[in-house]
């Protein structure tokens, strides 16, 4: 089983382990134990090899196309993870013989995965195992791994087979040309693999160090050659209680990293620059290459690390491993990519960036880390030119994002899914072309970016092109109604994927309306404050034609109000008017979509049932449009409407419930989504983490339960903590100083751990102080 | 361990048999126990899935090419073999738990694949699992399975999860798009494979029935969808000590089967045939189409089971393993295709087919089902246009047959190998551009058929024309050297490819000069007795001038005859002045081509180090030309310098001693060719069954020991038994009638079982007998 409280001390509450062998949960411990620094991930499976194993290395941005028909994926690269380990002529695997001891963890703080077995053979010799493995924070191209082997019975012969396989396939798909192998002074492998469709050449390199008792020694391999495969095999005699240590040292880089310039790319130069980069490393070894890494992620904790004492431990660990996971999932040395659905830890989604990116995981690098934030903007700048093309295609102006964004920005959605497999007919993928709010959702972000930064270089270089263009959209989507007298949006799916082809979803027309309202707010500032940026721009985009457009469009936009009579506001047009049923059955299964065994997608369609409730999200988005009664009432509305069949939306829940006071509910939505990837569920996470529910479980612990949020005026604090936490203590990056604000049930402190801007302002359950104040309040150990 | 010798009475050496499991051996038996027909070979990897399995299943002559730079080969087909068996929530694995008793065998007179397993869950339940499987020799697309379960301890939740997986790929390289998936009536699933170059589609199609207790049951599955597979999963409870039974039925069906006219081919009408083939076969069940394909197999061996009794009962298994093998692997049902050098049991080779075909395995059909045997030779003639390509892009004339063939006829041997791994300096591959007697090879093979069989219908539509156009070839190879006064042949590889860049092989010489010479006769013979067929050809191929040309060239021709000083015949200009080495150590070895972890390949070369004696090959083929006293010399000298590095070699050495009467060697060499598969070597076969040895087992009993031939007039019989053996009974399908000759050490026996020619000429030990004269003998009982 998975424990989550191993280790005690100072890594009590740092580590997720596992405590016995479970090759039912090899899929669940290769995600959520995954490794990575944003420029690769590699899912953690294990060195020996398993039936049920997927070994999965990505690459950031390395987008290709197995063939016409399929949408870019990041192709899954050869594996340098697997060790063949045969002991005394037993080939070493947890399905045969006996362990007397196991335990496998991930140490969150320092990023190292470990592992160790004492293991006893079938025939019956005993050996003890010992696995270490990093991918480095500080060098983005290697990867480092340890096993130190010690025979416990009598002396023994070890083979340990180590290489690079580029056999690995996303599941079946090859996405590479088999390309040359090399081996450099029996100690260097190399294999270059080229992309089929982008032609992106990975080069990628292995050496092993040699260790008898910790003495350095040098044994000379056999070498072996398969097709898409080399490897070396190492044999050594290791006498009884001896340690005899493999170190296996790899890197990647491709001609799609960011120091390549493509106009005078040279596959040789790349070659060259990491061969050395392997050689350095080798004459550095794991140790020293740990501690350089482990030091980045000590930096990175302490700009991060939200600390929560709470009754139950596992609240403290669950947000942890959302700030561990955020930071690997997410490309921050590279703005052309954007952060995959799954991350980097799975073929799922196949590695697009949805509205996950902005709405749920860019809001934590915003408030810990903006510079990340920023560049994961630059990315939708650096692909606005698809969505231009995605308008242009389908009869709009301006911006119109992709619903599944890869390298491009061209919708990667495919049009069509394959054929039903009862029915035999096409089902239309409608995602790609009527769930449009996405092109609001990246306006809200770039809006609540600047908001918080006032980063005013960014917006001229990118954010109001960003704004402008998707505002152009939106005026050239909304449709004149006769009727109602005002521009309406008809055909959409909100983010509740379980109501297709609705008019005026809520979600939807809000934050439509939002951009618009938002763009011409900008657009005065601009012609006002920024001359020369609004002339840029309006000869690119014609601004003031646009401008026009906007301002006809913008107070005749359709939005649905609470209504009158029960303060309701209908998630769309007929939502309210379609028939309830008990959907208790769907909400406690642990499974998802389990409604859909027993019925019909269209027949979902027409009942009052959500994936997840459009309107709780609105409520949480536009939070200061709706009195705290509104969303109490819709909240208790549509909550009991809502499967949660979608992982992104029980965090959501968790923040609406906790401004409006109902912690304790809010605390039960936020422990289910703190179990999406950590819980029980043993399946749930193969194909990779949850990216965006895990960008959830510190924001409903930041804006529900410390309530606590950055407008452009004053940092905003109006704490609902439950009642099982005794305090919580929240690192902020805030206008150039790292701020600590720790709250319990009845106090608040607020440090600033920089001090450059000392009178920052602060709003605390409405009322205002300066930092300053704050500082001496704490000072005094007075709670507020 | 392999066994060889379980079963007893009727069963006793029909059975290739496993007796214990164990995991290093998976490859070894995937490949020897794999089942096919001809038209589908699929190895016998086990219904649970192992680390090291490799499953494959290809069709023959449905290749395609991954990408530009490498070779066509047969695709991987989609696996319908997986079956995954959930025990009481337990996987069912040989790697865990206890085995209480388990052997597997493939029956080779049925073609049955049986397993028996007594298995203990690692929870301590135990379960009797049987599975059973064949493909069909009836419905040449069928694939039959059935597995029993037994819960011994107690009752049992049993899941079987069964489907159809179009993950697989060839060591990483995916022929295929995705395609579509379908489930009929929740019964039959359909998956729809489409090659990505030669477009060929696929359809397979898989189905079940259960019973309880022999009685049919109806379960509902649960239908599951993933990527480029679709699955249905069973559940049952079975209560102690009744049988649960899944038998599944599978098909497989492409766009380049027989049937199809391409002009007017309709995949839909092809997924209906097929799933109407589908259908018809549940209603029929297992054991009834398990009933259908066994009587076939029965009518196969009535026509080529030989009889040995030996002391060594692993020779009578060894011909049968060879006979079963050289069946199913050849595509009797289609001339477009060939026979691949592993057949249809690996990867190895990639389905190309080599000289092996023609010399190895021709021989076999040729003697006991002709018509076979004219279909191969009918392959070459559909590939003719392949080869004058390759002749002219050569800068020859007529008709040079390609190293490495495939389903053009083009050359499919790649120019360039991998580079080498150590210098990075790519390495050329020779065989393609200068192993250039297999032009001569397929010329013998011609001749050889034509004589035996006299069918002059096969000579007029194919091979006249195969064999003036190689005659042509030859004529324009040959250079004239202006010392020796004579053409000579440089700069070729024969078949001992440690001797590259050779002048004057005396194989290839000796060849070619008989190509030449063959053709001018059959010319005169035609031109004399068939005068259409001879206009038509003169025509087509302009026979009058070529003629010319060969008349020029056959009697100047280079032939290295026997020295005079000690009745060597030099393998080629330099052979017999390189110096010699020591190979014993090579020669012992179990692992083949150790000699290049010694030496490179260029020391090698330059050294009297055969891979396989391209002399005693000659004295094979061309063995009216030399005495017996020559062969002697000879096979003594190259056989003292030969490692046998070639499967090829070991069974020619067999037949050359036998004929010399050295037979006492011969049977060791035989017996050393016997177990080139079913040895102890462990890997040796993990890419596949070595075809043409398989046909040099049959060749060294029937050519060798038993001294048979096919002449153009008389069936030549000049025995050498071993004395291990009491008696041997061979089948030989002659002019029109089956034969059986029965060698004893001091008698034969000669039965004409059909009777449709009584005074077949006989010729036994170099006097005449007739077929009447023969059965009066075996009448008294009288040994000749």
């Amino acid at each position: 089983m998975l424990s989550y409280n191993l280790g005690s001390g100072e890594n009590r509450n740092w580590v997720i382990a596992e405590t016995e062998f479970n090759s039912s949960l090899l899929g669940k411990c290769e995600t959520i134990m995954a490794l990575g620094n944003g420029y690769m991930g590699v899912r953690s499976s294990t060195e020996e090899s398993y039936v049920k194993q997927t070994r999965n290395l990505f690459v950031a941005g390395t987008f290709n196309r197995f063939d016409q028909t399929e949408p870019s994926e990041l192709p899954n690269t050869a594996d340098v993870t697997a060790l063949e380990i045969n002991l005394n002529g037993e080939q070493f695997s947890l399905d045969k013989g006996t362990i007397h001891r196991y335990y496998r963890y991930l140490h969150l703080k320092t990023g190292e995965l470990v592992r160790v077995v004492d293991w006893e053979s079938p025939k019956k010799e005993r050996f003890e195992l010992t696995f270490r493995r990093f991918i480095s924070l500080k060098n983005l191209h290697l990867i480092g791994m340890r096993v130190d082997i010690k025979p416990l019975s009598e002396k023994a012969n070890i083979q340990v087979t180590s290489g690079i396989n580029g056999q690995m396939t996303n599941s079946g798909a090859q996405h590479f040309h088999e390309g040359e192998k090399r081996i450099f002074d029996k100690k260097f492998l190399q294999l270059i693999q080229t992309t089929t469709e982008t032609n992106i050449d990975f080069v990628i390199n292995a050496t092993h160090r040699l260790k008898m008792n910790h003495e350095e020694i040098d044994l000379s391999p056999q070498m072996s050659l398969g097709r898409r495969r080399v490897d070396l095999q190492y044999s050594a005699t290791v006498a009884k209680d001896k340690t005899y240590t493999v170190e296996k040292l790899s890197t990647v880089h491709t001609s799609r990293d960011s120091q390549i310039d493509s106009r005078s790319y040279d596959l040789e130069e790349l070659r060259k620059l990491s061969l050395d980069g392997i050689q350095k490393a080798r004459a550095v070894g794991y140790e020293q290459l740990f501690e350089e890494s482990k030091s980045e992620w000590l930096k990175y904790w302490n700009q991060v690390d939200i600390q929560i004492n709470s009754e139950n431990e596992i609240d403290q660990l669950a947000v942890r491993f959302a700030s561990y996971h955020l930071l690997i999932m997410t490309p921050h040395h590279d703005s052309r990519f954007g952060i995959g659905a799954k991350g980097l830890t799975g073929e799922g989604y196949k590695g697009h960036s949805f509205w996950d990116s902005e709405i749920f995981i860019l809001p934590y690098f915003l408030y810990t880390k903006p510079e990340i934030a920023r560049s994961l903007l630059e990315y939708r700048y650096h692909t606005i030119d698809g969505a231009r093309k995605k308008a242009k295609d389908n009869g709009y102006d301006g911006a119109m994002y992709p619903w599944e964004s890869a390298f491009t920005g061209e919708e990667e959605t495919p049009l069509w899914a394959a054929v039903n497999i009862l029915t035999g007919k096409a089902t239309k993928v409608w995602s790609g072309i009527i769930e449009q709010h996405i092109t609001a959702d990246i306006a809200f972000a770039v809006w609540n970016y600047y908001t918080a930064t006032q980063d005013v270089d960014f917006m001229n270089k990118y954010g109001s092109e960003i704004l402008f263009e998707t505002a152009t959209f939106w005026a050239s989507r909304v449709e004149w109604d006769d009727g109602k007298e005002q521009y309406i949006i008809t055909d959409v799916v909100g983010p509740d994927e379980y109501k297709e082809h609705v008019d005026n979803n809520a979600f939807t027309n809000y934050l439509a309306h939002w951009t618009i309202q938002t763009a011409i707010r900008h657009y005065d500032e601009c012609k006002t404050n920024r001359k020369n940026v609004f002339e840029r721009l309006n000869d690119k985009l014609s601004l003031e034609e646009k401008y026009k457009k906007w301002k006809q469009a913008v107070d005749h936009i359709y939005l649905p109000v609470p209504r009158e009579s029960d303060n309701l506001i209908p998630q769309d047009d007929t939502y309210l008017s379609k028939p309830i049923i008990d959907i208790t059955k769907y909400k406690t299964d642990s499974a998802v979509q389990t409604i859909l065994q027993d019925f019909s997608r269209e027949q979902v369609i027409d009942m009052q049932v959500s994936k997840q409730a459009d309107v709780v999200m609105l409520l949480y988005l536009l939070g200061d449009r709706f009195s705290d009664y509104v969303k109490k009432v819709n909240l208790d509305y549509y909550e009991s409407r809502t499967i949660h069949d979608s992982s992104l939306s029980m965090a959501v829940h968790s923040i609406v419930a906790a401004n409006v006071g109902d912690v304790k509910d809010a605390y039960e939505y936020f422990t289910k989504a703190s179990l999406i990837d950590l819980g029980e569920n043993m399946e749930s996470s193969d194909a990779g983490v949850h990216a965006a529910s895990l960008g959830g479980i510190w924001k409903a612990v930041v804006f529900g339960f410390a309530g606590i949020k950055l407008t452009s005026e004053v940092l905003m604090i109006k704490p609902n903590l439950p009642e099982q936490w005794n305090s919580i203590t929240i690192p902020i990056y805030w206008r150039g100083d790292r701020l600590t604000v720790e709250l319990t049930l009845n106090s608040i402190m607020i440090r600033n751990e920089t001090g450059n801007n000392p009178s920052l302002p602060i709003e605390f359950n409405g009322t205002r102080f300066s930092l300053q104040d704050v500082i001496e309040l704490r000072k005094v150990g007075k709670g507020i």
